[in-house]
């Protein structure tokens, strides 16, 4: 006899698989009884147009899962009884476009987790893009990436590394090198025990949240922030606490006096207004941390990225008490493809840290760590980041001089560091929001304080008139036509409209 | 006047950051009082022997961060004003090797994550480590990843992806490949959007737990069990309840009828005991998480090397229900230093388990993925697989030989899949743990099922007898010296000693 198989040599999956499937569906949903004898392979094969081989692979299958029954020298049945609950798994098993809905009857499950999550893919709405913290789509090293690429493939040791189980916290060399870095950029001196490769700030600030957050304590976050602080921190079931930002930066004498399990400040420069906290503000931070026995978690996501001036000590340099945790990201030198960024813990949690990326991860890809360890131990990445700077200076400056010729003299802050600044408008013109949209139905990508990247708690109004632009995506005769698109949405730039009346008085001139 | 600074050449701090840290330094501890005045910055190049720049770049720091003031054409001194709190930071920021303690004031803080790690390192003191779940040294394909590597490095558009946030749920092309590779090898038929690319076995796991456990419900774990599964269930803080495992795998009937939040199970290729899960037992615990409405998660973690017979069905390719979450890994085929793994969750779960990936970690490392999906999609996986498995083949008969050549007709389990084995000791024996003891004491690692990568709850004291080798790592010749070795532990092999008294006379050739 012959069976009713209908073979798709299109598909991807072999043909003794698909008669597997096929004979296994007829008999589950009853089209061949318990008992029914079945061709023989040759038969089978010769019915099928299949090779002999796949025909006994098919059985041989079936017969191991107990559907049919095949005994030396006699004929091949389906097995006597086969269990009535799994005619339903033949269907989902078949047609997962049509998936079952989640378990009435498990609300557990289906509670358990719930959160957002904000898309930072691009828009293809958008004929420019002043996306923030995205770095030019050129900036990857990819030649010096694949060479050293190879070299740690041709180590011997370095091939066997990767058949094996690594420590959780990182590889060595590449701990050493970052933490020699930290010393010479940030004024931070820590043993590389101290250093914990992270698949990214993201990662980086999820392990910080294991590592200090409860049910007992509240967390605290600037206001507005860095979005994906802000969901982590939610979807962690913490009771979330927005400090107010101003122009120093977050508001110390805010804090509450009975503290934080964690709080989440990005003192270098403000994520999103770009302000930097000044030193007095840093030194009141640690004095309240160490009252309030809270903890910090310092974002210093884009340090890497300095134009007037050295850099600041990290608010960690400063730490005498061992309460500040640093997230440091590789995602704005070289890309967030990479997934690499690092926590900086004090020494008395170095081995708490580990052990918890132990359980959450068991560290991060060896390669790609091995690879950086040697771009950064070659001095190839610090040659790398100036002519990175060196390009995104250009853009920054070209951004501020077309805002200026387009706008006249505009309030602009946290120019002097990092991808993006911000753009304080006037008090009498359309907020950030409104200015977003029409922006954007223009074309052009700019962003409030609550779009983007970022969100507000609404602890403040301030940042109603707040709007921000990353320049390190746009080449620069992009900038100018989209600052010159961007004053046509105003209205000003031909001098007339709502938005160009009365332009402030008191300017400053790039945020100082 | 000169200032006392002791410059380290040899250090891999620049020249201007020794400079600033010296000074500020100085400062901080009183050395330099408020309102000093500094030598200028060519006296301070001459007494130092540094170049005017050097110099120069130091003094911009300490002024740009409140040290020192320097007006122009006037002297630069020493700030008026700088608090008292910084005199202790600088004791911390210099002296790493003395770490602050856990600050006691904060109990929540040093409380919040408290969990214990297994280190998965090999024991240098072993001449022959049976250890388990660890591919061959030589197993990583290195020449194929590096061209594959170059080739994806060569194409613009994944160039400018590196620079660029992706799907955290991971690389498509990559999702799309391992869908079919499960239809074709495991009975799955999924979509590639309930695909979840993970950093290996370990992160899915977490993920699964993210996504199914609260506080409300216990979690379920067979017993013994992955030891990497129990310690992650309790840092999570969930409740644990064991569940005991006999030579057909997990006791379905021991599950309690309250169900679970999660169980945890290794249906294929039980961990650390080798059982496979019957079909029954299979359709039972799919009706138990359906009454219960619990979740299940299913650790296929080596299913990729089966050499009696085609590998079974996995249970979620079986699963009506929408309640079983897959786990699949690369870390047995191509290394764990790669970090990948993949947790297939039912269609209802995919956007959840999305959001929570992009709150985790933002995604997997992209290069890795992507190579990994043009490894699969070339066919080069499928016989680098075939290659791999004839190795290990050939080992796992070497291991089952030696054994009998030297120690009889041993009680073996497990021996048909994966690159581990179960030997169950007769009832006369020393326990397993004594015969672990005595093996690693003459260089020889063999596990027993409280040790190396699993654990136990006792619920049952079955396994205390259950001695367990991984064939994987070591050569044919290795295994060989090392089970004659072994053998003289055991006082048998020479048929003397207490070990060799009464072999059992029923014996299982190899598990079946």
């Amino acid at each position: 006899m012959g069976l009713l198989l209908v073979l798709d040599r299109g598909r991807p999956v072999p043909l003794h698989a698909q008669i597997f499937e096929g004979i296994r569906t007829l008999i589950l949903t009853g089209q061949l009884a318990a008992g029914h004898r079945l061709p023989s392979t040759r038969e089978l094969a010769e019915t099928l147009q299949v090779s002999r081989n796949t025909a006994r692979l098919a059985y041989d299958r079936l017969a191991a899962e107990g559907y049919i029954e095949a005994r030396h020298g006699a004929a091949t049945r389906v097995a006597v009884q086969v269990p009535d609950t799994t005619f339903r798994a033949v269907h989902t098993a078949r047609d997962v476009r049509t998936p079952p809905a989640a378990p009435a009857a498990s609300p557990d499950a289906t509670t358990a987790f719930d959160a957002e999550l904000q898309d930072i893919f691009e828009d293809e709405a958008l004929r420019w893009d002043f996306a923030l913290g995205r770095p030019d789509a050129q900036a990857f090293p990819a030649r010096t990436w694949q060479e050293l690429t190879a070299d740690t493939l041709a180590d011997p040791e370095m091939r066997a590394a990767l058949t094996r189980y690594g420590d959780p916290a990182g590889f060595l060399p590449l701990r050493e090198a970052i933490a020699q870095q930290l010393a010479a950029t940030r004024g931070l001196r820590v043993s590389p025990t101290q250093v914990m490769i992270v698949a990214g700030s993201q990662e980086g600030l999820h392990l910080a949240c294991r590592l200090t957050c409860d049910a007992t304590r509240s967390t605290g976050i600037e206001d507005p922030c860095y979005q994906g602080a802000l969901y982590l921190f939610r979807s962690l079931r913490c009771s979330v606490v927005g400090i107010p930002v101003d122009d120093g930066g977050v508001c110390v004498d805010r804090l509450p006096p009975e503290g934080f399990a964690l709080l989440y400040v990005t003192p270098s420069h403000q994520y999103p207004t770009g302000a930097t906290l000044p030193l007095e503000r840093r030194l009141a931070l640690l004095e309240w941390a160490q009252r309030s026995s809270s903890l910090i978690v310092e974002d210093d996501y884009d340090s890497d990225f300095r134009y007037d001036g050295p850099p600041l000590t990290a608010l960690a340099g400063l730490d005498p008490y061992g309460r500040v945790l640093y997230l440091g990201t590789f995602s704005k030198s070289l890309g967030p493809g990479l997934r690499i960024g690092y926590l900086v813990v004090p020494p008395w949690l170095a081995q708490r840290a580990r052990t918890a990326l132990g359980l959450m991860t068991g560290g991060h890809e060896l390669l790609s760590q091995a690879v950086l360890a040697r771009l950064l131990a070659s001095g190839r990445f610090e040659s790398h980041l100036r002519r990175l700077r060196r390009r995104y200076n250009e853009r920054r400056l070209r951004l501020v001089a077309e805002l200026r010729r387009h706008l006249g003299p505009v309030d602009l802050a946290g120019a002097e560091a990092g991808l993006h600044l911000a753009w304080r408008l006037p008090a009498d013109w359309p907020t950030a929001e409104q200015l977003r949209r029409r922006a954007v139905a223009a074309g052009v990508g700019v962003y409030s304080t609550r779009s983007g990247g970022s969100a507000e708690l609404q602890t403040s109004a301030a940042h109603k008139r707040t709007v921000t632009l990353g320049f390190s995506s746009l080449a620069p005769e992009a900038i100018g036509a989209a600052v010159a698109r961007l004053a046509e949405v105003c209205g000003a730039g031909r001098g007339s409209g709502a938005c160009a009346r009365d332009l402030p008085a008191h300017v400053h001139p790039d945020g100082h």
